[in-house]
Protein backbone atom coordinates (compact mmCIF):
# COMPACT_ATOMS: atom_id res chain seq x y z
CA UNK A 1 0.00 0.00 0.00
CA UNK A 2 1.13 3.65 -1.33
CA UNK A 3 2.50 5.86 1.83
CA UNK A 4 0.95 9.22 2.07
CA UNK A 5 1.68 11.99 4.31
CA UNK A 6 -0.62 12.39 7.90
CA UNK A 7 -2.10 15.81 6.42
CA UNK A 8 -3.28 13.70 3.01
CA UNK A 9 -4.51 10.48 5.38
CA UNK A 10 -6.11 13.45 7.51
CA UNK A 11 -7.80 14.41 4.42
CA UNK A 12 -9.25 11.74 3.11
CA UNK A 13 -10.30 9.95 6.39
CA UNK A 14 -11.84 13.11 6.86
CA UNK A 15 -13.76 12.81 3.38
CA UNK A 16 -15.08 9.77 4.63
CA UNK A 17 -16.09 10.90 7.55
CA UNK A 18 -17.92 12.99 5.91
CA UNK A 19 -19.86 11.43 3.67
CA UNK A 20 -20.71 8.65 6.36
CA UNK A 21 -22.50 11.50 8.39
CA UNK A 22 -24.28 12.67 4.88
CA UNK A 23 -26.77 9.35 5.38
CA UNK A 24 -27.45 9.97 9.75
CA UNK A 25 -30.74 11.47 8.64
CA UNK A 26 -31.86 8.60 7.10
CA UNK A 27 -35.13 7.57 8.36
CA UNK A 28 -34.29 3.40 7.96
CA UNK A 29 -31.96 2.29 10.34
CA UNK A 30 -31.39 -0.58 7.66
CA UNK A 31 -30.65 1.81 4.99
CA UNK A 32 -28.36 3.68 7.20
CA UNK A 33 -26.08 0.61 8.10
CA UNK A 34 -25.85 -0.45 4.70
CA UNK A 35 -25.24 2.80 2.64
CA UNK A 36 -22.63 3.77 5.72
CA UNK A 37 -21.04 0.67 5.24
CA UNK A 38 -21.04 0.92 1.86
CA UNK A 39 -19.05 4.47 1.60
CA UNK A 40 -16.70 2.71 4.23
CA UNK A 41 -15.85 -0.32 2.01
CA UNK A 42 -15.25 1.63 -1.40
CA UNK A 43 -13.35 4.25 -0.19
CA UNK A 44 -11.25 2.17 1.75
CA UNK A 45 -10.86 0.69 -1.57
CA UNK A 46 -9.74 3.69 -3.35
CA UNK A 47 -7.68 4.58 -0.98
CA UNK A 48 -5.87 1.10 -0.86
CA UNK A 49 -5.55 0.76 -4.53
CA UNK A 50 -4.88 4.93 -4.76
CA UNK A 51 -7.31 4.79 -7.73
CA UNK A 52 -6.45 7.17 -11.12
CA UNK A 53 -8.85 8.98 -12.70
CA UNK A 54 -8.42 6.59 -15.82
CA UNK A 55 -9.06 3.94 -14.01
CA UNK A 56 -12.05 5.58 -12.45
CA UNK A 57 -13.18 6.80 -16.07
CA UNK A 58 -12.88 2.84 -17.21
CA UNK A 59 -14.97 1.82 -14.27
CA UNK A 60 -17.48 3.70 -14.88
CA UNK A 61 -17.49 2.81 -18.78
CA UNK A 62 -17.64 -0.91 -17.72
CA UNK A 63 -20.42 -0.74 -15.80
CA UNK A 64 -22.11 1.54 -18.03
CA UNK A 65 -21.49 -1.49 -20.63
CA UNK A 66 -22.84 -3.99 -18.09
CA UNK A 67 -26.30 -1.72 -17.86
CA UNK A 68 -26.69 -1.55 -21.49
CA UNK A 69 -26.17 -5.12 -22.02
CA UNK A 70 -28.54 -5.79 -19.43
CA UNK A 71 -32.24 -6.70 -20.68
CA UNK A 72 -35.22 -8.89 -19.45
CA UNK A 73 -33.65 -11.65 -20.66
CA UNK A 74 -29.79 -11.31 -19.74
CA UNK A 75 -28.76 -9.93 -16.52
CA UNK A 76 -25.08 -8.65 -16.67
CA UNK A 77 -24.94 -7.40 -12.75
CA UNK A 78 -25.88 -10.81 -11.10
CA UNK A 79 -23.03 -12.21 -13.79
CA UNK A 80 -20.78 -9.80 -12.64
CA UNK A 81 -21.56 -10.28 -9.29
CA UNK A 82 -21.35 -14.14 -9.53
CA UNK A 83 -17.58 -13.47 -10.96
CA UNK A 84 -16.35 -11.39 -8.53
CA UNK A 85 -17.78 -13.96 -5.49
CA UNK A 86 -20.47 -11.76 -4.31
CA UNK A 87 -22.98 -13.84 -5.13
CA UNK A 88 -21.55 -16.66 -3.15
CA UNK A 89 -21.12 -14.40 -0.41
CA UNK A 90 -24.67 -13.33 0.15
CA UNK A 91 -25.66 -17.18 0.36
CA UNK A 92 -22.77 -17.85 2.45
CA UNK A 93 -24.07 -15.07 5.12
CA UNK A 94 -27.79 -16.27 5.03
CA UNK A 95 -27.38 -19.64 5.48
CA UNK A 96 -24.81 -19.83 8.04
CA UNK A 97 -23.02 -23.01 9.49
CA UNK A 98 -25.25 -25.04 11.40
CA UNK A 99 -23.66 -28.16 12.74
CA UNK A 100 -23.88 -30.77 9.62
CA UNK A 101 -26.43 -28.88 7.70
CA UNK A 102 -25.76 -29.33 3.80
CA UNK A 103 -23.95 -26.74 2.83
CA UNK A 104 -26.15 -23.75 0.08
CA UNK A 105 -24.63 -22.76 -3.25
CA UNK A 106 -25.71 -19.88 -6.04
CA UNK A 107 -29.36 -20.49 -6.73
CA UNK A 108 -28.54 -19.49 -10.66
CA UNK A 109 -30.93 -18.23 -13.16
CA UNK A 110 -31.84 -21.30 -14.53
CA UNK A 111 -35.02 -22.02 -11.81
CA UNK A 112 -38.50 -22.32 -12.48
CA UNK A 113 -42.02 -22.58 -10.18
CA UNK A 114 -43.88 -25.03 -12.29
CA UNK A 115 -41.86 -27.88 -13.00
CA UNK A 116 -43.24 -31.23 -13.14
CA UNK A 117 -44.17 -33.31 -10.17
CA UNK A 118 -42.70 -37.11 -10.29
CA UNK A 119 -43.00 -39.91 -8.58
CA UNK A 120 -40.31 -41.30 -6.65
CA UNK A 121 -38.00 -43.09 -9.39
CA UNK A 122 -38.94 -41.12 -12.40
CA UNK A 123 -37.07 -39.55 -14.95
CA UNK A 124 -36.61 -35.77 -14.99
CA UNK A 125 -34.91 -35.70 -18.16
CA UNK A 126 -37.77 -35.27 -20.73
CA UNK A 127 -35.93 -36.56 -23.71
CA UNK A 128 -32.98 -34.10 -22.96
CA UNK A 129 -29.88 -35.38 -24.67
CA UNK A 130 -27.34 -36.72 -22.04
CA UNK A 131 -25.87 -40.06 -19.72
CA UNK A 132 -28.72 -41.23 -17.53
CA UNK A 133 -28.14 -40.70 -14.03
CA UNK A 134 -29.19 -42.39 -10.79
CA UNK A 135 -29.32 -40.24 -7.90
CA UNK A 136 -30.62 -41.16 -4.59
CA UNK A 137 -30.65 -40.10 -0.82
CA UNK A 138 -32.47 -39.46 1.97
CA UNK A 139 -33.22 -36.20 3.67
CA UNK A 140 -32.82 -35.92 7.25
CA UNK A 141 -32.84 -33.40 10.32
CA UNK A 142 -28.88 -32.63 12.18
CA UNK A 143 -29.90 -35.20 14.78
CA UNK A 144 -30.20 -37.76 11.66
CA UNK A 145 -34.16 -38.09 11.71
CA UNK A 146 -35.54 -38.73 8.74
CA UNK A 147 -37.99 -35.96 7.01
CA UNK A 148 -40.57 -37.85 5.30
CA UNK A 149 -42.71 -35.23 2.80
CA UNK A 150 -39.86 -32.95 2.21
CA UNK A 151 -40.02 -30.95 -1.57
CA UNK A 152 -37.13 -31.52 -3.45
CA UNK A 153 -36.67 -29.39 -6.64
CA UNK A 154 -34.03 -30.45 -9.12
CA UNK A 155 -33.13 -29.12 -11.91
CA UNK A 156 -29.98 -29.29 -14.60
CA UNK A 157 -28.17 -28.51 -18.24
CA UNK A 158 -28.31 -31.34 -20.88
CA UNK A 159 -25.01 -32.39 -22.24
CA UNK A 160 -25.08 -29.47 -24.96
CA UNK A 161 -24.47 -27.08 -21.66
CA UNK A 162 -28.33 -25.69 -21.82
CA UNK A 163 -31.19 -25.49 -19.80
CA UNK A 164 -34.78 -26.51 -21.13
CA UNK A 165 -35.83 -22.73 -21.09
CA UNK A 166 -32.68 -21.75 -22.98
CA UNK A 167 -33.90 -23.23 -26.18
CA UNK A 168 -36.73 -20.87 -26.30
CA UNK A 169 -39.06 -23.10 -27.26
CA UNK A 170 -41.74 -24.59 -24.52
CA UNK A 171 -39.67 -27.69 -23.67
CA UNK A 172 -40.12 -28.85 -20.12
CA UNK A 173 -36.57 -31.31 -20.05
CA UNK A 174 -34.05 -31.85 -17.41
CA UNK A 175 -36.13 -30.17 -14.24
CA UNK A 176 -39.02 -31.97 -12.05
CA UNK A 177 -40.27 -31.50 -8.12
CA UNK A 178 -41.04 -34.63 -6.27
CA UNK A 179 -41.67 -35.36 -2.23
CA UNK A 180 -39.63 -37.54 0.33
CA UNK A 181 -41.20 -41.04 1.50
CA UNK A 182 -41.65 -42.32 4.81
CA UNK A 183 -37.91 -42.60 5.51
CA UNK A 184 -37.12 -39.80 3.90
CA UNK A 185 -35.58 -41.41 1.16
CA UNK A 186 -35.74 -39.94 -2.64
CA UNK A 187 -34.55 -41.20 -5.87
CA UNK A 188 -34.79 -39.92 -9.10
CA UNK A 189 -33.32 -40.96 -13.10
CA UNK A 190 -31.60 -37.50 -14.38
CA UNK A 191 -28.18 -36.71 -15.97
CA UNK A 192 -24.99 -37.14 -15.63
CA UNK A 193 -24.15 -33.17 -15.13
CA UNK A 194 -21.97 -31.91 -17.58
CA UNK A 195 -19.79 -28.56 -17.68
CA UNK A 196 -20.89 -25.12 -19.42
CA UNK A 197 -20.18 -21.46 -19.63
CA UNK A 198 -21.76 -18.84 -17.72
CA UNK A 199 -22.68 -15.79 -21.39
CA UNK A 200 -19.42 -14.44 -22.13
CA UNK A 201 -19.76 -12.45 -24.89
CA UNK A 202 -20.20 -9.25 -22.75
CA UNK A 203 -18.05 -7.26 -20.69
CA UNK A 204 -18.47 -9.74 -17.98
CA UNK A 205 -16.59 -11.79 -20.39
CA UNK A 206 -14.08 -9.59 -21.49
CA UNK A 207 -13.07 -9.16 -18.01
CA UNK A 208 -12.81 -12.89 -17.43
CA UNK A 209 -10.37 -12.84 -20.39
CA UNK A 210 -8.14 -9.98 -19.44
CA UNK A 211 -7.32 -11.96 -16.00
CA UNK A 212 -7.10 -15.15 -18.09
CA UNK A 213 -10.31 -16.53 -15.61
CA UNK A 214 -12.09 -19.74 -17.30
CA UNK A 215 -16.44 -18.77 -18.04
CA UNK A 216 -17.19 -22.65 -17.62
CA UNK A 217 -18.76 -23.65 -14.81
CA UNK A 218 -18.01 -26.96 -12.76
CA UNK A 219 -20.59 -29.96 -13.72
CA UNK A 220 -23.70 -29.17 -11.58
CA UNK A 221 -27.01 -30.57 -10.48
CA UNK A 222 -29.32 -28.05 -8.78
CA UNK A 223 -31.75 -28.92 -5.65
CA UNK A 224 -34.14 -26.99 -3.60
CA UNK A 225 -35.58 -29.11 -0.86
CA UNK A 226 -37.92 -27.46 1.13
CA UNK A 227 -39.84 -28.86 4.44
CA UNK A 228 -41.70 -27.21 7.23
CA UNK A 229 -39.72 -26.05 9.96
CA UNK A 230 -36.32 -26.53 8.37
CA UNK A 231 -34.52 -23.66 6.51
CA UNK A 232 -34.76 -23.92 2.63
CA UNK A 233 -31.69 -25.25 1.33
CA UNK A 234 -30.54 -24.13 -2.32
CA UNK A 235 -27.24 -26.32 -3.06
CA UNK A 236 -25.98 -28.26 -5.62
CA UNK A 237 -23.80 -31.34 -5.91
CA UNK A 238 -20.49 -31.98 -8.38
CA UNK A 239 -19.19 -34.57 -9.45
CA UNK A 240 -15.46 -35.62 -8.55
CA UNK A 241 -12.73 -35.80 -10.51
CA UNK A 242 -14.58 -33.13 -12.77
CA UNK A 243 -11.32 -30.91 -13.44
CA UNK A 244 -13.16 -27.93 -13.37
CA UNK A 245 -13.61 -28.09 -9.46
CA UNK A 246 -10.83 -25.66 -8.79
CA UNK A 247 -12.30 -22.79 -11.17
CA UNK A 248 -15.72 -22.72 -11.19
CA UNK A 249 -16.29 -19.17 -12.70
CA UNK A 250 -18.76 -18.18 -9.93
CA UNK A 251 -17.17 -20.19 -6.67
CA UNK A 252 -20.66 -22.19 -6.19
CA UNK A 253 -17.96 -25.52 -5.64
CA UNK A 254 -17.26 -26.04 -1.68
CA UNK A 255 -15.79 -29.50 -0.84
CA UNK A 256 -18.77 -31.36 0.93
CA UNK A 257 -21.06 -31.00 -2.27
CA UNK A 258 -18.37 -32.77 -4.33
CA UNK A 259 -20.01 -36.91 -4.51
CA UNK A 260 -18.89 -39.75 -6.35
CA UNK A 261 -20.63 -40.40 -9.45
CA UNK A 262 -19.61 -43.96 -10.36
CA UNK A 263 -19.52 -44.63 -14.66
CA UNK A 264 -21.91 -48.02 -15.10
CA UNK A 265 -20.76 -49.84 -18.49
CA UNK A 266 -23.88 -50.42 -21.30
CA UNK A 267 -25.88 -53.24 -19.76
CA UNK A 268 -25.23 -52.90 -16.06
CA UNK A 269 -28.23 -53.68 -14.10
CA UNK A 270 -30.12 -50.96 -13.09
CA UNK A 271 -31.55 -50.22 -9.49
CA UNK A 272 -34.93 -49.75 -11.00
CA UNK A 273 -34.76 -52.76 -13.75
CA UNK A 274 -34.63 -50.22 -16.40
CA UNK A 275 -32.73 -50.76 -19.57
CA UNK A 276 -30.75 -48.68 -20.88
CA UNK A 277 -28.62 -50.17 -23.37
CA UNK A 278 -25.70 -47.51 -22.95
CA UNK A 279 -23.31 -45.97 -20.15
CA UNK A 280 -25.01 -44.42 -17.30
CA UNK A 281 -23.86 -43.36 -13.45
CA UNK A 282 -25.39 -43.33 -10.17
CA UNK A 283 -24.43 -40.97 -7.27
CA UNK A 284 -25.89 -40.75 -3.51
CA UNK A 285 -26.64 -37.75 -2.06
CA UNK A 286 -27.81 -37.03 1.53
CA UNK A 287 -29.44 -34.18 2.76
CA UNK A 288 -29.27 -32.82 5.85
CA UNK A 289 -31.81 -29.97 6.64
CA UNK A 290 -31.47 -26.91 9.33
CA UNK A 291 -33.80 -25.78 11.59
CA UNK A 292 -35.78 -22.84 10.33
CA UNK A 293 -39.25 -20.97 9.86
CA UNK A 294 -38.79 -20.21 5.79
CA UNK A 295 -40.24 -23.36 5.01
CA UNK A 296 -41.64 -21.52 1.52
CA UNK A 297 -39.83 -21.78 -1.91
CA UNK B 1 -21.52 -6.44 13.76
CA UNK B 2 -23.04 -9.89 13.82
CA UNK B 3 -21.16 -12.70 15.68
CA UNK B 4 -21.15 -15.69 13.59
CA UNK B 5 -19.46 -19.03 14.34
CA UNK B 6 -16.11 -19.90 13.85
CA UNK B 7 -16.70 -22.60 11.17
CA UNK B 8 -19.05 -19.67 9.46
CA UNK B 9 -16.43 -16.85 9.57
CA UNK B 10 -13.75 -20.04 8.77
CA UNK B 11 -16.13 -20.49 5.57
CA UNK B 12 -16.52 -17.02 4.47
CA UNK B 13 -12.96 -15.84 4.89
CA UNK B 14 -12.03 -19.14 2.52
CA UNK B 15 -14.52 -17.57 -0.25
CA UNK B 16 -13.15 -14.64 0.08
CA UNK B 17 -9.27 -16.25 -0.31
CA UNK B 18 -10.71 -18.43 -3.61
CA UNK B 19 -12.26 -15.60 -5.32
CA UNK B 20 -9.01 -13.69 -4.46
CA UNK B 21 -6.76 -16.44 -5.45
CA UNK B 22 -8.64 -16.74 -9.35
CA UNK B 23 -7.49 -13.06 -10.21
CA UNK B 24 -3.92 -14.25 -9.55
CA UNK B 25 -3.35 -15.32 -13.20
CA UNK B 26 -4.36 -11.78 -13.90
CA UNK B 27 -1.57 -10.89 -16.93
CA UNK B 28 -1.31 -7.69 -15.58
CA UNK B 29 -0.12 -6.84 -12.26
CA UNK B 30 -2.35 -3.58 -12.06
CA UNK B 31 -5.60 -5.44 -12.87
CA UNK B 32 -4.54 -7.99 -10.74
CA UNK B 33 -4.13 -5.74 -7.98
CA UNK B 34 -7.07 -3.92 -8.62
CA UNK B 35 -9.57 -6.76 -8.78
CA UNK B 36 -8.32 -8.65 -5.72
CA UNK B 37 -8.83 -5.45 -3.42
CA UNK B 38 -12.12 -5.01 -5.31
CA UNK B 39 -12.71 -8.45 -3.98
CA UNK B 40 -11.76 -8.03 -0.23
CA UNK B 41 -13.58 -4.51 -0.16
CA UNK B 42 -16.82 -6.00 -1.40
CA UNK B 43 -16.62 -9.03 0.26
CA UNK B 44 -15.79 -7.23 3.68
CA UNK B 45 -18.89 -5.17 2.86
CA UNK B 46 -21.27 -8.14 2.83
CA UNK B 47 -20.30 -9.71 5.86
CA UNK B 48 -20.16 -6.77 7.68
CA UNK B 49 -23.64 -5.96 7.16
CA UNK B 50 -24.98 -9.51 6.23
CA UNK B 51 -26.42 -8.31 3.03
CA UNK B 52 -29.92 -10.53 2.76
CA UNK B 53 -30.20 -11.76 -0.38
CA UNK B 54 -33.62 -9.43 -0.77
CA UNK B 55 -31.31 -6.55 -0.40
CA UNK B 56 -29.10 -8.35 -3.02
CA UNK B 57 -31.67 -8.42 -5.30
CA UNK B 58 -32.66 -5.05 -4.84
CA UNK B 59 -29.38 -4.13 -5.43
CA UNK B 60 -29.04 -5.56 -8.47
CA UNK B 61 -32.83 -3.80 -9.35
CA UNK B 62 -30.91 -0.51 -8.70
CA UNK B 63 -27.84 -0.95 -10.62
CA UNK B 64 -29.73 -2.03 -13.62
CA UNK B 65 -31.61 1.02 -13.37
CA UNK B 66 -28.78 3.57 -13.41
CA UNK B 67 -27.71 1.62 -16.28
CA UNK B 68 -30.62 1.65 -18.74
CA UNK B 69 -31.16 5.40 -17.80
CA UNK B 70 -27.25 5.59 -18.82
CA UNK B 71 -26.99 7.14 -21.90
CA UNK B 72 -24.93 9.74 -24.11
CA UNK B 73 -26.00 12.72 -22.47
CA UNK B 74 -26.99 11.43 -19.00
CA UNK B 75 -24.26 9.31 -17.03
CA UNK B 76 -26.45 7.81 -13.61
CA UNK B 77 -22.99 5.67 -12.23
CA UNK B 78 -20.93 9.09 -12.43
CA UNK B 79 -24.17 10.80 -10.48
CA UNK B 80 -23.69 7.45 -8.24
CA UNK B 81 -20.12 7.47 -7.69
CA UNK B 82 -20.35 11.53 -6.96
CA UNK B 83 -23.42 11.28 -4.20
CA UNK B 84 -21.51 8.05 -2.41
CA UNK B 85 -18.21 10.68 -2.16
CA UNK B 86 -16.55 7.95 -4.43
CA UNK B 87 -15.42 10.45 -7.03
CA UNK B 88 -13.82 13.10 -4.97
CA UNK B 89 -11.95 10.21 -3.09
CA UNK B 90 -10.62 9.86 -6.34
CA UNK B 91 -10.06 12.96 -6.88
CA UNK B 92 -8.41 13.34 -3.34
CA UNK B 93 -5.60 10.53 -3.78
CA UNK B 94 -4.67 11.72 -7.10
CA UNK B 95 -4.22 15.42 -5.75
CA UNK B 96 -2.10 14.85 -2.75
CA UNK B 97 -1.69 17.37 -0.08
CA UNK B 98 1.95 19.32 -0.70
CA UNK B 99 2.29 22.37 1.60
CA UNK B 100 0.07 24.91 0.83
CA UNK B 101 -0.94 23.76 -2.78
CA UNK B 102 -4.66 24.86 -3.64
CA UNK B 103 -6.68 21.88 -2.79
CA UNK B 104 -8.58 20.17 -5.72
CA UNK B 105 -12.14 18.93 -6.09
CA UNK B 106 -14.39 17.56 -8.67
CA UNK B 107 -14.10 17.97 -11.96
CA UNK B 108 -18.29 17.71 -12.78
CA UNK B 109 -19.89 16.83 -16.20
CA UNK B 110 -19.66 20.71 -17.41
CA UNK B 111 -16.29 21.77 -18.79
CA UNK B 112 -15.78 21.69 -22.34
CA UNK B 113 -12.57 22.31 -24.63
CA UNK B 114 -12.83 25.01 -26.68
CA UNK B 115 -14.18 27.98 -24.17
CA UNK B 116 -13.38 31.45 -25.77
CA UNK B 117 -10.22 33.24 -24.96
CA UNK B 118 -10.75 36.29 -23.11
CA UNK B 119 -8.53 39.52 -21.71
CA UNK B 120 -7.31 39.92 -18.31
CA UNK B 121 -10.11 42.05 -16.73
CA UNK B 122 -12.87 41.10 -19.39
CA UNK B 123 -16.34 38.94 -18.57
CA UNK B 124 -16.59 35.47 -19.18
CA UNK B 125 -20.79 35.82 -18.81
CA UNK B 126 -21.75 35.56 -23.07
CA UNK B 127 -25.33 36.88 -21.96
CA UNK B 128 -25.77 34.53 -18.97
CA UNK B 129 -28.18 36.20 -16.45
CA UNK B 130 -27.10 36.12 -12.95
CA UNK B 131 -25.13 38.96 -10.82
CA UNK B 132 -22.01 40.56 -11.79
CA UNK B 133 -19.02 39.06 -9.84
CA UNK B 134 -15.17 41.10 -10.43
CA UNK B 135 -13.25 37.69 -9.49
CA UNK B 136 -9.28 38.39 -8.81
CA UNK B 137 -5.98 36.76 -7.26
CA UNK B 138 -2.13 35.65 -8.05
CA UNK B 139 -0.95 31.92 -9.47
CA UNK B 140 2.10 31.30 -7.41
CA UNK B 141 4.03 27.63 -6.90
CA UNK B 142 4.82 26.62 -3.39
CA UNK B 143 7.54 29.05 -2.69
CA UNK B 144 5.34 32.12 -3.40
CA UNK B 145 6.83 32.90 -6.57
CA UNK B 146 4.35 34.28 -9.37
CA UNK B 147 3.64 31.73 -11.88
CA UNK B 148 3.17 34.37 -15.12
CA UNK B 149 1.44 32.40 -18.46
CA UNK B 150 -0.49 30.35 -16.38
CA UNK B 151 -3.22 29.21 -18.40
CA UNK B 152 -6.83 29.75 -16.64
CA UNK B 153 -9.93 27.84 -17.68
CA UNK B 154 -13.25 29.03 -15.33
CA UNK B 155 -17.06 28.10 -15.79
CA UNK B 156 -20.01 28.27 -13.81
CA UNK B 157 -23.65 28.11 -13.86
CA UNK B 158 -25.79 31.27 -14.54
CA UNK B 159 -28.35 32.27 -11.95
CA UNK B 160 -31.05 29.49 -12.94
CA UNK B 161 -28.83 27.30 -12.24
CA UNK B 162 -27.73 25.59 -15.69
CA UNK B 163 -24.57 25.75 -17.87
CA UNK B 164 -24.86 26.72 -20.98
CA UNK B 165 -24.45 23.52 -22.90
CA UNK B 166 -27.74 22.43 -20.89
CA UNK B 167 -29.76 24.93 -22.91
CA UNK B 168 -29.59 22.48 -25.81
CA UNK B 169 -28.87 25.75 -28.17
CA UNK B 170 -25.52 26.84 -29.30
CA UNK B 171 -25.18 29.58 -26.99
CA UNK B 172 -21.30 29.71 -24.79
CA UNK B 173 -21.88 31.81 -21.78
CA UNK B 174 -20.41 31.13 -18.34
CA UNK B 175 -17.00 29.97 -19.86
CA UNK B 176 -13.64 30.88 -20.89
CA UNK B 177 -10.19 30.69 -20.39
CA UNK B 178 -7.18 33.25 -20.14
CA UNK B 179 -3.67 33.76 -19.36
CA UNK B 180 -1.77 35.11 -16.00
CA UNK B 181 0.30 38.28 -16.52
CA UNK B 182 4.17 38.36 -15.39
CA UNK B 183 3.30 38.87 -12.19
CA UNK B 184 1.14 35.56 -12.14
CA UNK B 185 -2.05 37.72 -11.13
CA UNK B 186 -5.70 37.38 -13.07
CA UNK B 187 -8.84 38.88 -13.01
CA UNK B 188 -12.29 38.45 -14.75
CA UNK B 189 -15.54 39.07 -14.93
CA UNK B 190 -17.67 36.59 -13.83
CA UNK B 191 -21.11 35.61 -12.24
CA UNK B 192 -21.87 35.68 -8.06
CA UNK B 193 -22.15 31.76 -8.12
CA UNK B 194 -25.72 30.06 -7.03
CA UNK B 195 -26.85 26.60 -6.53
CA UNK B 196 -28.45 24.28 -8.69
CA UNK B 197 -29.34 20.90 -7.77
CA UNK B 198 -27.75 17.55 -9.07
CA UNK B 199 -30.37 15.48 -12.15
CA UNK B 200 -32.70 14.11 -9.42
CA UNK B 201 -35.17 12.56 -11.56
CA UNK B 202 -33.75 8.75 -11.98
CA UNK B 203 -32.73 5.99 -9.54
CA UNK B 204 -29.71 8.10 -8.02
CA UNK B 205 -32.47 10.94 -6.40
CA UNK B 206 -34.49 8.51 -5.71
CA UNK B 207 -31.77 7.04 -3.34
CA UNK B 208 -31.18 10.72 -1.58
CA UNK B 209 -34.91 10.77 -1.05
CA UNK B 210 -34.99 8.23 0.79
CA UNK B 211 -31.89 8.72 2.81
CA UNK B 212 -33.57 12.41 3.17
CA UNK B 213 -30.73 14.01 1.34
CA UNK B 214 -30.80 17.43 -0.66
CA UNK B 215 -29.75 16.80 -4.26
CA UNK B 216 -28.41 20.48 -4.39
CA UNK B 217 -24.82 21.28 -4.90
CA UNK B 218 -23.29 24.51 -3.15
CA UNK B 219 -22.81 27.42 -5.27
CA UNK B 220 -19.34 27.30 -7.10
CA UNK B 221 -17.26 28.53 -9.68
CA UNK B 222 -15.20 26.19 -11.63
CA UNK B 223 -11.17 26.34 -12.33
CA UNK B 224 -8.97 24.41 -13.91
CA UNK B 225 -5.09 26.03 -13.93
CA UNK B 226 -2.36 24.50 -16.03
CA UNK B 227 1.34 25.46 -16.52
CA UNK B 228 4.52 23.60 -17.44
CA UNK B 229 6.18 21.86 -14.24
CA UNK B 230 3.25 22.05 -12.32
CA UNK B 231 0.64 19.72 -11.37
CA UNK B 232 -2.65 20.30 -13.34
CA UNK B 233 -5.56 21.53 -10.78
CA UNK B 234 -8.85 21.01 -10.80
CA UNK B 235 -11.06 22.90 -8.34
CA UNK B 236 -13.61 24.94 -7.23
CA UNK B 237 -14.23 27.69 -5.17
CA UNK B 238 -17.30 28.33 -2.92
CA UNK B 239 -19.40 31.41 -0.91
CA UNK B 240 -18.82 31.44 2.60
CA UNK B 241 -22.16 32.12 4.19
CA UNK B 242 -24.31 29.61 1.21
CA UNK B 243 -26.24 27.50 3.09
CA UNK B 244 -25.55 24.20 1.49
CA UNK B 245 -21.58 24.68 2.14
CA UNK B 246 -22.32 21.68 4.69
CA UNK B 247 -24.21 19.61 2.61
CA UNK B 248 -23.07 19.65 -1.05
CA UNK B 249 -24.43 16.53 -2.63
CA UNK B 250 -21.59 15.71 -4.20
CA UNK B 251 -19.25 16.53 -1.29
CA UNK B 252 -16.98 19.04 -3.13
CA UNK B 253 -16.68 21.63 -0.79
CA UNK B 254 -13.07 22.11 1.37
CA UNK B 255 -12.89 24.65 3.90
CA UNK B 256 -9.63 25.89 2.38
CA UNK B 257 -11.89 26.54 -0.70
CA UNK B 258 -14.86 28.62 1.05
CA UNK B 259 -14.53 32.67 0.05
CA UNK B 260 -15.34 35.56 0.68
CA UNK B 261 -17.92 37.12 -1.72
CA UNK B 262 -18.24 40.93 -0.81
CA UNK B 263 -21.72 41.98 -2.45
CA UNK B 264 -21.52 45.68 -3.35
CA UNK B 265 -24.41 48.17 -3.82
CA UNK B 266 -25.82 49.10 -7.17
CA UNK B 267 -23.72 52.28 -8.03
CA UNK B 268 -20.34 50.94 -5.82
CA UNK B 269 -17.46 51.70 -7.75
CA UNK B 270 -15.94 48.52 -9.71
CA UNK B 271 -12.45 48.03 -9.92
CA UNK B 272 -12.03 48.63 -13.92
CA UNK B 273 -14.41 51.70 -14.07
CA UNK B 274 -17.44 49.78 -15.31
CA UNK B 275 -20.66 51.00 -14.68
CA UNK B 276 -23.38 48.60 -13.61
CA UNK B 277 -26.01 49.85 -12.53
CA UNK B 278 -27.05 46.95 -10.09
CA UNK B 279 -25.70 44.61 -7.44
CA UNK B 280 -22.13 43.08 -7.61
CA UNK B 281 -19.85 41.30 -5.76
CA UNK B 282 -16.14 40.41 -5.69
CA UNK B 283 -13.45 37.80 -4.07
CA UNK B 284 -10.05 36.97 -4.19
CA UNK B 285 -8.69 33.45 -4.87
CA UNK B 286 -5.14 33.02 -4.77
CA UNK B 287 -4.22 29.92 -6.30
CA UNK B 288 -0.83 27.78 -5.69
CA UNK B 289 0.55 25.49 -7.83
CA UNK B 290 2.18 21.72 -6.54
CA UNK B 291 5.22 20.73 -8.81
CA UNK B 292 4.76 17.96 -11.39
CA UNK B 293 4.88 16.59 -14.68
CA UNK B 294 1.36 16.57 -15.93
CA UNK B 295 0.49 20.43 -17.55
CA UNK B 296 -1.66 18.92 -20.22
CA UNK B 297 -5.33 20.00 -19.34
Amino acid sequence: MTTVSDEQSRREAQLTETVERSFDTAPDARTREIMQALVRHSHAFVREVRLTEAEWDAAIAFLTAVGHITDDRRQEFVLLSDVLGVSMMTVSVNNEADGDATESTVFGPFFVDDAPLIPLGGDIGGGAPGEPCWVEGRVTDLAGIPVPGARVEVWEADSEGLYDVQYGDDRVAGRAHFFTDGNGDYRFWGLTPTPYPIPDDGPVGALLTAVDRSPMRASHLHFMVTAPGFRTLITHIFVRGDELLASDSVFGVKDSLVMDFDRQVPGAPTPDGRELGASWSRTRFDIVLAPGGDAAA
